[in-house]
């Protein structure tokens, strides 16, 4: 990197100038003209802070807990498929940091590192699996069988994937995996996304309607919580009502997010150097807001603190 | 096209690198400063979809039905003037990618084909005439005569146009047909918009100011409803009041549209191919979209799907 | 001008092409940062029209009275000062073309022709002087009895304007008259504004903390009224209840304007001719706006043609 | 500078232009992203004025008062640090200027002028001591009783910085004091900000980290309170609930600011020129809206004269 990174967005400029464009388009492009991308970064500009003054910052403590599993910080690292593309250590080296750090991390299903091999990385860290319910009910399974087995914690089951958004640069640059790697997770060409040919659309999309099921509906919850004792995890659900719906399926918690936009939470590692410097950053950044608004503890934000702003200002 | 198009504004800017200036502009161009023509865009990014989840999407039914036809899509095409300027098939090319597609077509008083010439392309197509009233009413009655002959479904008579809206692009382009065209569905050079000048004007403004009657009321719609049996629909309505004025004459719907600024919705074509190219396009994103909200056929739309954003995004 | 105006704009581009700079930002310039200026163009924007459809609009009628004289259409001239800057025949093209169009003019004070010859050149024009109180009384006093005497209407009296906005491009070009041109209804140098140094600062707002009479309040228009049988209409009303005193005070109406922007009404103009060519074209803008909204005269306009709209749209 | 300044963006584009980059980032920057420092601009815009007319503006009176004291105008100098940066006579510059225009200066702490010398520059002028509270006691103690010895009129005390916001440019540029400077006001290396090396960092967020009390809470208010008479103002309140808990103990006034984004309120000066310079040319211009609003004191300025705007104008 030319100078020491100083904010996120340097850290978002460098993999821009060092990635190969059709993987930096994968991790960054939001679905079609990608206006819900563009509003998932202003929405955080219509809230307005009204900070505290005269309450005693010297000692903070950022600790909550998720899944009953206490975490040093409220910031986690939510699951990004296929991270080795960004470096050769991919998902090991983000658990790595994620453990160093004190905080947990979401293994995708399309990792480039299998179950196992993240958690033999770091066999104390906090993990959690991200889980798509495939055609094949066997594949299903196994995953969850082979978290149990590997200590991870939680499953977060993504909901609002019955089929791939349509990321327009993927479909240019006619997206696949590059020939080294594959989806550790699995044993097949099919299902490791490794054919050779996946036609003039983004491969991704056809590998999704190829293998994941577009047709689970609230039954299939019934199936996987019958399945396994891991807390299970909603993952896009953006409905008041499907929420409740959630809750009568016996679901713990549910992860509010717009799959079709998605946020760049991956970027490129030395080692998990990089990753380290990216929390570690963010976790300053926090805990100086948490401070400048006069909270000494997750524990001490309330409603209080934010205001929903009638103006959108416009960005220098 | 230099590299395969993955979504329709690919085709609008190859519109915009192959066909002559005035005819882009006459296509493109909305009135006076464009200030709807650009409301016509942005006002979809007022609102926000509400997606459901976990309801079995792998089964889609897309069908609904236009004044009592069945078609594929809710997606049909409006009426485009004069589209042989485009492409040498023009609208004939249009009704075949219809009726390929499973969708209906709205055929043009101005249209550079004929009445005839369309219905013959494609028999069984589901076709509308859209219709002016000309000041000469045996011209009128005349169209609509043939329309009924030709085996068309229904009237769309426009009651935005008593005369043309001030479109910038053509009175600087002076705009009028290229020489080798005509308005098909004419005899005279009048009518046919053929004449070799227009003064300094926009031909076409000349053309409406000279042959459309800026005259017609409600008592013109009883005298329509008199002549035929096909449907009538009124299309430009804009207002409640207007509206419900029409169910009293007897109007079996109206098209809302504000013909001031218009939609893009022709584009150069091979054979009929591209054509089919764009309704595909649009049906495949209309699919995608129906599925990852969670509907599995038009009837299961309701208004809880979308929400009026209090929020303009800007644009990326 | 390069090629035939179609729109107004293209009329306020060829005045910047031809004026010398300081003409051109005297007239175009807003005070301090310009907002009120930019804000009087998108104000047009918040508001939506609700046109009505079929409603017989073969004959328009444009007509409308202004202080008990019938005017061709409810656009008329509004008092610019010092036209001769723009065009050698000033103010006397103005009303000439005022006249031709059957519209009304009103005249500045600080016209670079005087009220008489302005009389001369259009008799049977409709004129209107528009008035500042100077602290010198006998000569406001003169102003209206040479009105009076020359057969103008009606004074609109300014009340916005006890000291000069401050335009910026004004104090940067240290702004004064050419020096073959002066204010023509005043004899004195001072009064005419054509004194050789006015400082560093815009020399017209120097000549107006000299001349206008800053300490005028309500009880000077019961003078004004005493003075003068002409109807009296206040220019810079902005607040109700300074709307509802000037009706105590027998003033027969109001002009709401914001006098800190100011809209350009005057171009260059070939004899009057050009003058003529901007009313036309007002005149034809209008007029089709009426039509396409389904009015036939100025009565037909009432509120539920207009809606504020909740966006602003972005301009093309 | 070039021409004559003629509205303050002037002075601020000549302090950009003239100024090392470091220091004119230090003055300019605004934490993060900056969003606020662009709100804090913006903000303006959305509040629309009502002016009245016809209220005799001709004589102005500006004053109001501060603290107990008379002020020629509602305008005065809030702290700045480090003004020798901009200027080798800094903070006595600005204290001449405050004098001669009658109107209130506000000392940093973190000036590179000391109290005492500020006070002898200009023994009349109204003076405050902007406060932080050191870790250290004993000097925090100090300053209060330097600043009841020089004749200051109150302690303005900041309460929003138990750390240094985030100021990208400033960690950019590792910011620090020229190696010719330090703040005036302290003995030792340390507290005078004149170190060698603060790391990677910028130095002033190391230093406030190392220096100021981030532990201050209402109890340290009552120990201030105790310590002098001197009337104390919270510097840095937003909330409501905060400022009722000021009153409580025994606050006289709040400054309602957000440090985090920074107002350019100096400029370079010649002598106290440019200072005098800015201080006359705002004066004029609050002189100005006040008449054209229709006040002829600072008393006669309700709540009537302004209106929230539902529209954010554009900027020109």
């Amino acid at each position: 990197m030319p100078s020491k990174p100083v904010c996120i967005n340097d850290f978002e400029q460098h993999a821009k100038d060092i990635l190969p464009k059709a993987v930096y388009d994968y991790y960054r492009s939001g679905a079609d003209e990608q206006q819900t991308l563009m509003d998932n970064v202003t929405a955080f500009s219509r809230w307005r802070l009204c900070p505290r003054v005269l309450r005693d910052v010297s000692k903070m403590d950022l600790s909550t807990t998720v899944l009953g599993q206490r975490i040093n910080m409220p910031i986690c690292v939510s699951a990004t498929a296929m991270q080795r593309m960004a470096h050769p250590e991919g998902e090991v080296a983000t658990v790595k940091a994620c453990r160093s750090q004190g905080t947990g991390m979401m293994l995708s299903t399309w990792a480039t590192s299998s179950i196992e091999q993240v958690a033999e990385a770091a066999p104390n860290a906090i993990r959690w699996l991200q889980l798509y319910i495939y055609k094949d009910r066997e594949v299903t399974k196994s995953l969850v069988r082979r978290a149990e087995a590997a200590g991870y914690r939680g499953i977060f089951l993504t909901v609002d994937t019955p089929y791939l958004g349509k990321r327009l640069a993927d479909v240019r640059n006619k997206f696949k995996l590059p020939p080294h790697l594959r989806m550790a997770n699995f044993e097949t060409l099919d299902l490791a996304f490794s054919k050779k040919d996946y036609g003039d659309d983004s491969g991704l999309a056809v590998y999704t309607a190829d293998a994941i099921d577009s047709s689970i509906k609230w039954d299939d919850i019934d199936w996987l919580r019958q399945l396994t004792k891991l807390p299970i995890v909603l993952k896009g659900i953006l409905r008041a009502d499907d929420a409740r719906e959630a809750v009568k399926h016996g679901i713990v918690g549910i992860l509010v997010s717009n799959h079709g936009a998605r946020q760049l939470d991956c970027v490129p590692a030395t080692g998990e150097e990089g990753v380290c410097d990216v929390l570690q950053m963010l976790k300053e950044e926090f805990k100086l807001a948490l401070a400048l608004a006069g909270c000494r503890s997750v524990k001490e934000v309330d409603k209080s603190l934010v205001k929903r702003s009638p103006w959108v200002t416009p960005r220098i």
